[in-house]
């Protein structure tokens, strides 16, 4: 499915993810996204440490922004049913702190095989009952629970949630209207059945990410791309989202060490102009 | 799926793939498979040039082996028209050398996006369009076309083709018995619908290859493990393959400069006995 070609981007939902410019901290990334006129932000768990998570909410509202999306939550996949517990509760705070920041999704990273396993199945399956133990809480939090499709590479490490129609299945599995999914380009432009799925996520697409997927690929953790520098068909990834009802915030979220090096205004000018141009 | 577990692999069907020793030339990868006992080698096409094709034939066939692939046909996607009769063409010399060698099977690495495009449907479009172009000499030649699919992190430059589904259906558009598959584990171990699709391969599964997806992978292109050395369900997968019927040589074909450094004998030995113990 091709959407109508023409639609352009709406710069006043793209939102700046932290992570584009690691070396800098929250504060810094706050006020460079304000100094731009952006009117979102994505915001990483770790990078809460200099003041409390209610703070850095406000500061971030007083900033004229909202958050689009709390990274991470996720990692459930453990060998002892402790260990997965202790993730389980992990992910309870996560909710209480997307909740104080006003971040209206939890974006999840849902973890590898667990250490010494080749159980790909069983780790799968941990994932689905780590989801359902967190979703009453993101009920009475009013947050939303995306699981994030990681690209097949991240398989092994990182993300057993391979595809976007793996996700959606565990969506369903889970059967909670606070568990939807989270789409970035990087992970899913190769699939063959990215388009249908993006169909079969209608009313639970809770995030769109974009950057774009370079040739060659310099990395296979730190090696993403601008968009437009690299072979993603990030326009008609948008319109087909937008085309299931999707009118959030679209976060750009790129590890890649030369941009990272960059001056963070510089970055999010640099930014603003990709989403425009080749989004 | 998961067949009942116990089987043993057979050694008769293991397969030395040359590219699993880089360094040796092709006399000595047939010298070394031959004095470690093997029935089988994989060879690569770019390997045959200190004799013609018709004199290695000869040599692996006096050896005691034969061939169980022909690496590599493919790489159809292309900008212009004539680039692409261009390598059509070249496709059908590998045929004509398929043969020669007594290959049954030409394995096919179909592609990436040509360079300056982003059309991903376009070049899986080019990639059908390239097989069956290729359909009848292979028929004329008694040599089988299997279409591997290759993990997504090599969609962009190497092979548009990411899932043994999508296999399954150019495979279902060219409609030629001498259009398959081949499957090897690196490429498909992470996929959710992969026991599904191999079901659907049934009866034009042309190759199986194997080798293991280490955690943390060293490099995309080279860091293939031995079997045993990562998180394939290796065993899983060839007894899910010899369910539907295949009952073919099993390829170790692994991309790693440590091995590539080992001498090829402390190699195969090394394979012969990792096939036993993990497949």
């Amino acid at each position: 499915m091709r959407t109508a070609p023409g639609s352009a981007p709406d710069l006043r939902l793209l939102s700046f993810n932290q992570m584009t410019c690691n070396p800098a901290n929250l504060s810094q990334a706050i006020d460079a996204s304000s100094r731009a006129g952006l009117k979102w932000i994505g915001v990483w768990r770790h990078k809460i440490k200099d003041a409390s998570v209610e703070q850095n909410g406000k500061q971030i509202h007083e900033a004229g922004l909202r958050v689009s999306g709390l990274c991470r939550g996720g990692m459930f996949p453990a060998l002892t049913a402790e260990e997965r517990q202790r993730r389980v509760d992990d992910n309870l705070r996560a909710l209480d702190e997307a909740a104080a920041l006003g971040a209206g999704t939890l974006v999840m990273v849902c973890g590898g095989i667990p250490e010494g396993s080749r159980d790909l199945d069983g780790a799968r399956q941990m994932v689905v009952d780590g989801l359902s133990a967190m979703a009453p809480h993101a009920k009475a939090r009013g947050v939303r629970i995306g699981i994030e499709p990681l690209h097949p590479m991240y398989a092994a490490d990182r993300s057993v949630v391979s595809t976007l129609g793996l996700a959606n299945d565990m969506a369903d599995k889970v059967g909670s209207d606070q568990v939807g999914v989270v789409i970035d380009v990087y992970h899913v432009w190769w699939d063959p059945n990215v388009y249908r799925e993006i169909e079969r996520s209608r009313g639970r697409i809770f995030g769109f990410h974009v950057c774009d997927w370079l040739v060659p690929t310099p990395d296979m953790l730190m090696g993403r791309g601008m968009m437009g520098d690299g072979v993603i068909e990030i326009a008609r990834l948008r319109q087909a989202v937008e085309a299931q009802g999707y009118d959030g915030p679209m976060e750009c979220e790129i590890f890649n060490q030369a941009i990272w090096d960059q001056p963070i205004d510089d970055t999010i000018a640099r930014m603003k102009q990709a989403f425009l141009d080749c989004c």
